[in-house]
């Protein structure tokens, strides 16, 4: 056949750019996430240093100070503590600190990351390993358990740590270490002969040898994280043999089933989200980076697979995913319970850095839209509104029990909520060649390169309370490039202007692309109609049944019994109810919803009644879900009831 | 003050009659149980002892075995394996045996029970004491951990076996090493100088001397019963002692507080129901047996209140309770999720215990309604309609996922269920000296002696598929007693007559009390009128809010997948909405409701709608509840969707 398919034909369509971030010192951000930002630099980014070491990280990791032997017990039989997790703790907290300093000088949180740094220095091992467990608790036995003790996983933590500590600070010691200790994983790992041909438990490594290699240029570091993935889920499995070398059974496997880390078969053969929610996003996300550097399309029907398996059966309209405590992971399609649900904060922060790496290659709305849901909900409900408490689970309904930790035993969202949001600029955009892709709307000024000239581009808006986005175009000269700006699905209608004139774009895969040459003072804006609505669920979602969720914008709405005297769910909203916007103490820039409903009272006290309850009229007050459990601790809803 | 307060004269009212049960092998059971004791006494029963001696726990308890060490792995904290409860599951496996054998002698069955009581004769040391993991695998360590490993819980079930096999068989010799065990429980415990002042973790151990005291007639098993309920919840606790004894801090334990185990406070002060389901029924139930034993009304407020609050806020419309898998136990007021319920079997089935019990001093709907909603439902769920697999946990929606078991690691509820069911006749009458109450309706004949009288009593009857009750009542002799008849709380009307004429009886807590002189051939016909019914749940109950359950007499109603096209949640059904009685295969004795109602659907597969579900007319088809999950593998519902 010497016919080019309707596939191949499709491929040569693909643009073959690469879109990648921007580094955090790039971006400025204001409006929505400023104060946000602004409280991680100078409240959260210290909080993380105080508690880690309170939990007495530090003397894991210091050589020069007494061992502190196993302070957080076995679990799994026997198998793991969250101890052996302390260095990615670190890592995040480093990578989180970096950021905050970016925004916020702080000569002390500095001096303290520095010592921390000092310590992974002087524990470095002579060939370059640098693992705080195997060095100072069970020496001897590194590489033994990749499967469960996250080993790979941690190098990648402390990497990422030490990549942003060196954009922040220009210090090169971290990243020196870690380059180090890349080069002894890589010296280790491989294809070759005579190397192991193991790969993480708990993917994470990939992204940051991604990253690595990107601020190194060192393609040695590329190649290994496409190795990672590449050899993940060969047969026989190098977790049953390493299994059978401690003397173990692979079936006395704590998770039963290797879906749990996604290694039961080879990636590229994968089609559903499987296993640890987690470990399922960031291989994932891994898998979409090694497809942006090496432009491998062999692994798109995979990716493209697993994202509509993910959105289309597993995915909450919080953004958050893995619905049960269990495997903090995935169980079956539709099973989304709402005040059972796990929807773990990392879950969620690895959801936006897959989607984030889905948009390597082109804007996508498919993807941005996704990332901006998973951001603006079950990301951002990860951090109290003063940033100094956590949520890890973020259940959609909650029975007045469930509030945010000061810490965890298995502290692993705290610090990556706020790596996340503190960098979240890196986010707003995808830089290729010729092309800005804007995938995030909030007031901030960029400065980067395109079509080989400095760019200052910046957006006033105070997205998402408007839809109202100006976006200031400053070339150092007039230059050639596309700037593609996202529509997101939910936008019924949106005006676009050029210099205050109309101007035709043509939208593709949900982005406004404007290919034309650029003058210093361009002005575009982009008006987003931006209304509450009501959301139905799938009738396959058992739990969401006979009930609406509320939206405006990226934000899902809840109810809290804070504002509310009757238990949420005696509250009925009808499919023509009107919802008005209001205003809601103590946030004075957050819009809030007013909603007609009924309420449902009985006149007795018994448990069953063969009466049904009477109805009256009744308001409810939503706030962004967000937002919740930052005022009087009490019942939270954001499936409303509902009577059509 | 001289007068007589009322609660005072309340109690003066109070009869001080102790009504106890009759022994199973007095009451032949036939109608809607007599398959049931079929299928246990020919199936299940053997079915018990094959599958203990498959999990080694023979090798556990005869000395002339080879040591089995350690086969089911420690939790907790390397404090208990449910290997340590063994002895409690033979014990409830020859409880059983015993009552099948009543039934259906099987000398082959009857053979292997002996062979297990010759094992535990053998393995039984100087002094009496007998626990198998205590004797072979950590000797020396007896008495050493009451809070955690259940050693007098294990002594009480096998006291019971040794009961129930002394009525069936005649054969004292496990009946005699019971009585010395319980000798040494007493010579090691008790309020006298000198002795612990221990009582068990879980308790059992209670009920188990109770009926040891009425068999054997000796006191002090009745004293030693008291003495366990009169001890707990001392303070400073024993449990916490014994902790620091064995070097451990108390507040390391697993489940963090005493309430898990009801000995947070005495008895007496406790008016909540807390923590493990199983252990607070079983001791609810022993404070019942010794006030009634012990006419001790100090027990009552806590009694009282402990009912009160676990019925009007905590019991699922199954009659199971305890929602939590964590503590498999309570949690807070009115949380009743239905999916995840976890509702243990053996809960239910000491709900039906601690039922039975609050009966002993008087007849009280309060009670027997209970017992009956408990034992039609979440009882009768935990056994397979073959008899050969058991529900632990029985939730009240299943997406699919929830099957009974062939066997469980910890496999308490397969035998506790089978013996609560194999010996159900003894829970149909209460028995003073001078009156008979009837607390449950099915087709029996029982023998008793009432006011001096041999009685032969016997009940005509398909109940609960009809209302009509015929009592056929065959003293030796004329003899005066009080018959009492439980109307059922979800009675509407009922009529009663006597040798075909309308009678007048008093319906005095529930109960028609007749009291004359019966003679030979009375004929007693209680007509009670059972229409399908639809109960709605408190407002504060959230899981059932916007749903409707459905009734018909005792039975609680379920929809099940394999008799739907649509996913079950979305139906829904008015309040309106007619129901019909119909048959369903294979179950030619059973009444299926059939239920008008509406199903929606919607045009597309997307996760989330803007659009509400369009709606069309169906028909549902419910079947009692306790029979799901024995035909094809599917959903099943029972709060089904409502539109008022």
């Amino acid at each position: 056949m010497n016919t080019i398919s309707a596939s191949q034909a499709d491929e040569a369509m693909q643009p073959k750019a690469k879109f990648r971030p921007l580094a955090v010192n790039q971006i400025d951000v204001a409006g929505f996430f400023g104060p946000k930002l602004d409280t991680i630099a100078t409240t959260t980014a210290r909080i993380l240093f105080d508690r880690c070491l309170e939990a007495r990280m530090l003397e894991q990791v210091d050589p020069d100070l007494p061992n502190p032997g196993i302070v957080i017990p076995f679990q799994h039989n026997n198998t793991v503590t969250t101890q052996m997790f302390w260095d990615s703790d670190f890592g995040k907290s480093i990578e989180t600190a970096a950021y905050a300093l970016n925004r916020h000088r702080d000569a002390e949180l500095e001096a303290r990351v520095d010592m921390v740094i000092d310590a992974y220095s002087r524990l470095q091992a002579e060939d370059g390993y640098l693992n705080s467990w195997y060095l100072r608790i069970e020496p001897g036995k590194r590489w033994t358990n990749l499967r469960d003790r996250h080993e790979l996983y941690n190098a990648g933590h402390l990497m990422e740590g030490a990549i942003a500590y060196f954009h922040a600070t220009g210090k090169r010691k971290f990243l020196d270490v870690m380059c180090r200790y890349a080069d002894c994983i890589d010296a280790t790992f491989g294809p070759q002969d005579g190397k192991k041909r193991g790969y993480p438990g708990h993917p994470e490594l990939e992204l940051a040898l991604i990253k690595l290699g990107r601020v190194t240029g060192e393609q040695r570091y590329l190649d290994l994280a496409k190795f990672f993935v590449d050899v993940r889920g060969e047969s026989p499995s190098y977790f049953d043999a390493e299994a059978h070398a401690r003397g173990e059974k692979p079936e006395d496997f704590h998770f039963s089933t290797l879906e749990y880390c996604q290694a039961h078969k080879p990636v590229r053969d994968q089609r559903e989200v499987v296993g640890h929610a987690v470990r399922a996003a960031y291989l994932y996300a891994g898998m979409a980076d090694v497809a942006t550097e090496f432009s491998d399309s062999s692994l798109d029907p995979a990716l493209d697979a697993l994202w509509t398996h993910l959105t289309e059966r597993n995915l909450y309209i919080t953004g958050g995913f893995g619905p049960s405590k269990d495997n903090e992971g995935l169980t079956f399609d539709y099973d989304l319970p709402n005040d059972s649900a796990y929807a773990e904060t990392c879950a969620a922060v690895a959801l936006v850095f897959w989607a984030s790496r889905m948009l390597g290659r082109t804007p996508d709305a498919r993807y941005a839209d996704v990332m901006e849901q998973a951001l603006y909900n079950n990301v951002l409900s990860g951090l109290s509104d003063d940033g100094s408490h956590f949520f890890y689970d973020n259940p959609l309904e909650s029975h007045g029990h469930h509030h945010r930790w000061r810490w965890h035993r298995c502290p692993c969202c705290p610090p990556n909520v706020s790596r996340l949001l503190s960098s979240i600029g890196t986010y707003f955009y995808g830089l290729s060649e010729d092309e800005v892709a804007v995938h995030l709307y909030c007031e901030n000024k960029a400065h980067l390169k395109v079509s080989g000239v400095n760019l200052a581009l910046s957006q006033t808006t105070t997205y998402p309370a408007d839809g109202r986005i100006v976006f200031g175009i400053e070339p150092e000269a007039p230059a050639r490039f596309t700037l593609s700006l996202r529509v997101p699905n939910w936008v019924e209608t949106y005006t676009l202007t050029l210099n205050g004139e109309a101007v035709e774009a043509q939208l593709q895969k949900g982005y406004l692309r404007l290919d034309r040459t650029w003058q210093a003072g361009d002005t575009l804006t982009l008006d987003l109609a931006i209304e509450p609505r009501k959301l139905y669920a799938n009738t396959k979602v058992a739990h969401d049944q006979g009930r609406v969720a509320l939206m405006r914008g990226p934000f899902v709405y809840c109810i809290e019994g804070v504002d509310h005297s009757a238990p949420l769910n005696s509250y009925l909203v009808e499919d023509l109810s009107k919802i008005a916007t209001t205003s809601i103490d103590p946030w004075p820039n957050t819009i809030a919803l007013e909603i007609e409903a009924l309420a449902e009272y009985q006149e007795t006290d018994a448990l069953y009644n063969t009466r049904p309850p009477s109805r009256v009229s009744a308001k409810l007050k939503a706030i962004p879900y967000y937002l919740w459990d930052n005022r009087a601790p009490g019942e939270m809803l954001v499936w409303l009831r509902r009577e059509a």
